[in-house]
């Protein structure tokens, strides 16, 4: 009910003021059995962030928790249908990106992204953009490039090469690394079920989660 | 990892596949023990929209469903704090809204949406970018604009009548009700209460949620 119609540019979301609708966070995660965040996967084409996003939330499915990816295929073509790949367009994708992220932590769900996002500052960004500082995990998904330039699962780095794909992160673009992630998976040492264990263990030892399944919980 | 780098517009969203995440929108809802879906509550300021949203949210909550409600609070401040009210903003404003709903529904929870959202057109495009037509149920909050405007709990209509919020949805620019929404509740004619058990009774008879509480289920 706080639409209005004002067509000053300075009117832009004055009066609006937030606040948790009335059921409040802590009572949802108190009823999900887990806390909501955002699991923040960042890391090179081919490093391997999709496939760990994929695996860790099938992980907490198992084990009765309640998550959701957001990933280049759900987002490009929807809510950022309309951004290209300029720096301001890339700036504003991973923005809206950190805002539906933190509209899903606040509803108690355990948000996992998966965006090469290569920018520090669009990153800082979004963890800033968080209620509470605990709501941003930042997982670096660490792969040499050497590494996901041979994986190359859909010949971008291919085509890169070839100068088909200008400003290609690795390549002619750079990628700033996390210099304080909560987690660094090397997805070229470990593979895939131990980079899940690895990810898995945080939650647990930091209390996003606990150590029995919640399943067994609920059925014990 | 979809994500490039690429400055030509005409490489917008392309190469791009929808895919659920591996665990499937079923699987997730038969967990919940119900269907995800996109609750729009749409009418006039001071119609009532919020109020109800959050009154069918709580119950929501309290039969064990998983539900979150988006509005001008939450939304305005983050997601579209760089949108204004003018005519190409407002229809932006319903379709990132439209987005962020879907994924919310894709993921299994009960989304609810408190906008004015006046445009028939607006409201429409959301309902097609729903994956399942029914995904969408379009509750059109029916109340007098001369009730609302004596209502006025934020004194906006006041403002509108002073020439100080011009183009104000109901005064000086069109509300265009639903021609076939699935719920017509009429705040001026019944009680929140009244008014929350239509919009659940709705949900029952077309088999979104059960007519058992979920924690009843659960518990017993």
């Amino acid at each position: 009910m706080n639409e209005r119609t004002n067509e000053s540019a300075q009117s832009r979301s004055e009066n609006v003021t937030w606040h948790d609708s009335a059921v409040t966070r802590e009572a949802r995660e108190e009823r999900r059995g887990h806390r909501g965040a955002v699991l923040w996967f960042t890391g090179l084409s081919a490093s391997g962030k999709s496939t760990l996003a994929v695996e860790v939330e099938k992980a907490l499915f198992r084990g009765g928790y309640f998550s959701y990816v957001l990933d280049g295929d759900n987002v490009r073509h929807g809510l950022n249908g309309d951004l290209g790949f300029t720096a301001v367009d890339r700036t504003e994708n991973i923005r809206r990106i950190g805002e539906v992220a933190k509209l899903f932590a606040t509803s108690g769900a355990l948000c996992l992204t998966a965006f090469i996002s290569p920018y520090r500052a669009d990153r800082d960004r979004v963890r800033e953009l968080m209620s509470r500082s605990r709501d941003f995990v930042e997982i670096h998904v660490s792969c040499p490039v050497e590494v996901c330039e041979e994986r190359d699962p859909k010949g971008l780095y291919k085509k890169a090469r070839a100068g088909e794909i200008p400003n290609f992160t690795g390549i002619d673009a750079p990628y700033e690394a996390p210099e304080g992630p909560e987690v660094v998976v090397e997805t070229n040492v470990y593979d895939v079920e131990a980079c899940v264990e690895q990810v898995l263990d945080y939650l647990k030892n930091h209390g996003y989660i606990s150590s029995e399944s919640r399943l067994r919980a609920v059925s014990g």
